[in-house]
């Protein structure tokens, strides 16, 4: 055969190989076989190896990661409307938020595999991996998910597959109060004046710090840090639980 | 007839006169007969005149308007996504926000009719209603349809009755850009350091007025006004964004 011929036949056949083992890890994850493979193939496709279309468009996970944070959202609002019929709503908005948040899916994802499957710029591994690589593809899985199969199947594999599996609801709820609404309470029963602000916006290479202040009766009173402004606001919250004395 | 006995014919005569007027507005608005009625009470409650139940959490849609807007969110992600196969995430993001926001969703709310049968206090009117009351009933409405009908009927609930006729997205797109975000792409492209800054607040008898002002690298930029602090930075971001020549 003529080598070039050969080359070819080669790279079909690796294609053909990693296609193969695609299927195989989406039926261990989802419990399904794809339908459209070309979706679970974006929804692998991390950011970082991206290359423009004809289109001009960057072919990435990015956009199916959009949808899927949606419709993660839509299936914990419901999940959790229905598990606590007494609860008010700041609750549940609140137990949602920390259910979807970049370190519980970035934990998840790593736990179900994604890991095996993710395709990423390696040379940014360390960086990528530690911040939410995993969880990125997760909510993209999720949104291949959904268009493939359709709203009901995607919301039995969140819950199914993904949240009752690796999720203990009530450590949720016991852990990691919510500073921000302690403060924000213990104003209310005090009839004191509290505002959050953020202050200042550091702009880096490869992140962004925000910086935020708790003023009460426009007194500054906790300051804290981190790279979204909702963790900077818990920061300067928690910061000001301290200096307040509440538990 | 014994008077009591007539009071409370005349009392059950008056319910049922309302719950006919709700099913009748239900299927005028929604296209469809309620199956669950209790739902829809639900969802016209706003928590002004809500009373606490027997398990201490007040019976008002609070509860359904968390679960609606998540809904909603889905849908219109979904929508998005598939009306703008070119477009990157930012973009979707951006014009979602702009799409599911507080006046929009009240402006919507208002034209479907909410304002016929939502039930609040009617002593708080003037306030309520500018801020979110027809909003918040919107999204409560949305979580009802969800939960009587399922997600199907509900993102066609929500595509033909509210968003394709009362929502033009090429004027979404067009109006009202996100300056702020420009200014922040703008900074994390150019490597400079923008921060955002309320530099002062005047309260007055009916409002206040809040003065924002960008910075980068620590120099004044544009600076705008607004009697919020979200419309005060935006306004300071779009000076901003002409100076810098940002189309």
């Amino acid at each position: 055969m003529h080598r070039a011929v050969k080359r070819l036949l080669n790279i079909f056949e690796k294609k053909s190989e990693r296609d193969k083992r695609l299927i195989t890890a989406i039926k261990t994850i989802v419990g399904s076989k794809p339908l459209n493979l070309d979706l679970y193939r974006l929804a692998i496709k991390h950011s970082s190896i991206a290359k423009a279309n004809s289109r001009g468009l960057k072919e990435s996970n990015e956009r199916l990661e959009y949808l899927g944070d949606a419709i993660l959202g839509a299936v914990v609002a419901d999940y959790l409307f229905k598990t606590f019929p007494f609860k008010e709503e700041g609750f549940l908005t609140d137990i949602r938020s920390r259910i979807v948040n970049r370190e519980s899916l970035n934990t998840i994802g790593k736990r179900i595999g994604l890991n095996q499957v993710v395709e990423y710029d390696q040379r940014k591994k360390g960086k990528l991996s530690h911040k939410s690589l995993y969880g990125d593809t997760l909510e993209a899985l999720v949104g291949a998910v959904y268009l493939d199969k359709g709203y009901r199947f995607c919301k039995n594999f969140i819950l199914e597959k993904l949240l009752i599996p690796y999720l203990n609801i009530e450590e949720v709820i016991k852990s990691n109060p919510n500073y921000k609404s302690k403060i924000i309470e213990w104003a209310q029963k005090e009839n004191q004046e509290v505002r959050f602000e953020i202050i200042s916006v550091k702009n880096e290479k490869h992140h962004r710090e925000f910086t935020a202040q708790v003023f009460v009766n426009d007194q500054p009173l906790g300051k804290g840090f981190g790279h979204s402004k909702k963790k900077a606001e818990q920061d300067a919250a928690q910061k000001s639980c301290e200096l307040l004395d509440l538990e």
